[in-house]
């Protein structure tokens, strides 16, 4: 995590100057998100609020498309008006909210602020449930959609590109990979309801404020797949210590108790539970396997352990839906 | 410029229990500094402050010595009570200022407003020549002394390090540093007036409204040394181009006026003021080319080119006092 792109500030006042959002009085390049450089910035503040507000200023490196981000800007409109607690992207005094600065795509997004936790409590993690289900419940109507590139068939591509390589990270990794991708193809469900998901919603990716979620961020991976497949990624990346090697069945059964209550499961869903587990735990595993490879081991970018979604994959591959979701 | 190292927010929080500053609401990772960690905190207030603070947390890696913090620490709260805009140290509730978290010395840092200018104008210049003068003025009766490790000596040992790699960075310029050394050596004045400097106060370090400084930061090279010499590192920071091509005339007559109005040099700083404009330029010079030799291509961090500081050198080789100064 890091600033890529550097802005002189001058450039981002005068950025500034087509919205209504005042003057700048400070920018801090923020280490923050997936691969774009971000700033914190403060300004004087808009016409109708002379108090000084903050914003985020991204500039989109290559991992994210520009093609993509009406997706994401229309959908973070959607699901605020609709009550979810998450950052929108401002519109210039033109109604324009994709820019271009220092030769890349540029937006102003709303701040909000929160902190995310590292080592979530059973209650944080039942407000995360919660907020996870407000966001598919207001997901409904939606209309536009967009491929999971990180999808099953993904999972096939990353696993070709790995190759052998796996192997290096834990030997016989390159074998367990094509064995569970044999079983996923046999087993992932074909008919669950899908909708728009956040497929990344790691504690990272949720502000809070003590127990209280405070906003969802940093929606660049969000698409269109199986709905509970959402929860899925979440129970992963939050129920876990982050090497994999412990499970907190009592987070579990919040996030699980937090999701059904604002949202609800079907039984065809809990059903496949486990299975969209095992796919989630699939998806980071290999994401980061590639990364691992290709992420020379002295890079200043820290490398995330493959093996520590190996060590959930492992859980999930003997868990049934009771155990994983405390009911 | 990253964050090197990553402090949970719930490891923040407690921290922040020390202190009377409220509780945290956000806390982002900024690139910004040396090579400390820098985190930009924002809380609900101190007890005689409900409105939201913010503060900067530093954690400091392997550039700062724990044991000049007291120095740095004390330095600024001596400028700060005559004045001087610089960000103060802030004590706990038993009225420590230097703490330990992560494993690390860290501090918690008063936040100031303001952007640093990338390309400044002349008046912008003349502030920041106003601004060296008045923390010049109010330094006198400090009573603490830190020896400039980057002092003559300090560039002598760097040459030797760099040794006959200095050629790699241009053909024939490990002949022309010791050249310069030995001039140096021979001319360096022995009798102008010491005092507390700064010793790095590029555009980075300082803090801007419009043409008026609201901060000067990045304290972590002052140290006693000849204060006209804090004058010519400034001058050899605002006054050209970033690649050294360019000298800006306005600009120095600016910074030099502005000097002279809130502090004053004496003819005989006046007339050493090219040969301390050609120490404050192999001093860059040595310390990017050190790290341009010592750093692979390939990091993340971005190598500051040293030609663009032999290219002042050159400047600074031909040019006397009145041109310097625009006086």
């Amino acid at each position: 995590m890091a600033v890529y792109t550097h802005v002189p500030a001058e450039d981002i006042d005068v950025f500034l100057a087509r919205y209504d959002a005042g003057r700048l009085v400070s920018a801090k390049g923020i280490a923050e998100g997936v691969e774009n450089s971000n700033y914190l910035l403060e300004t004087t503040g808009s016409s109708d609020n002379d108090e000084g507000q903050r914003f985020i200023l991204t500039l989109y490196e290559k991992r994210v498309d520009e093609e993509d981000l009406p997706f994401f800007m229309d959908l973070l409109d959607h699901l605020g008006a609709r009550g979810c607690r998450v950052p929108r992207f401002i519109a210039d005094r033109e109604g324009r909210r994709l820019q271009h600065l220092a030769g890349r795509p540029a937006c102003l997004i709303e701040f909000l602020t929160g902190i995310s936790v590292t080592e979530p409590t059973a209650a944080q993690a039942h407000a995360a449930g919660m907020a996870l289900g407000e966001l598919h419940k207001a997901a409904q109507g939606f209309a536009q959609q967009r491929p999971n590139r990180l999808d099953k068939a993904g999972w096939h591509a990353l696993a070709a590109r790995c190759g052998s390589d796996l192997d290096q990270i834990e030997p016989g990794l390159a074998g367990r990979v094509r064995d569970e991708l044999a079983w996923l193809d046999a087993h992932w469900p074909s008919d669950l309801p899908q909708s728009v998901i956040h497929a990344d919603l790691f504690p990272d990716n949720v502000l809070m404020l003590g127990d209280h979620v405070t906003g969802l961020i940093d929606f660049y991976f969000s698409c269109t797949d199986i709905r509970a497949y959402d929860l899925a990624v979440t129970h992963s990346a939050w129920c876990f210590s982050n090497d994999g090697a412990s499970w907190f069945g009592d987070r579990a059964a919040a996030l699980g108790n937090g999701y059904s209550e604002a949202h609800g499961l079907t039984q065809a869903e809990r059903d496949a539970f486990p299975t969209l587990c095992r796919g989630a735990a699939l998806r980071f595993l290999l994401t980061r396997a590639y990364d691992w490879i290709n992420t020379p081991a002295d890079a200043l970018v820290t490398r995330k352990d493959p093996t520590a979604y190996l060590r959930r994959l492992d859980f999930y591959t003997h868990a049934d839906a009771a155990e994983l979701l405390g009911a």
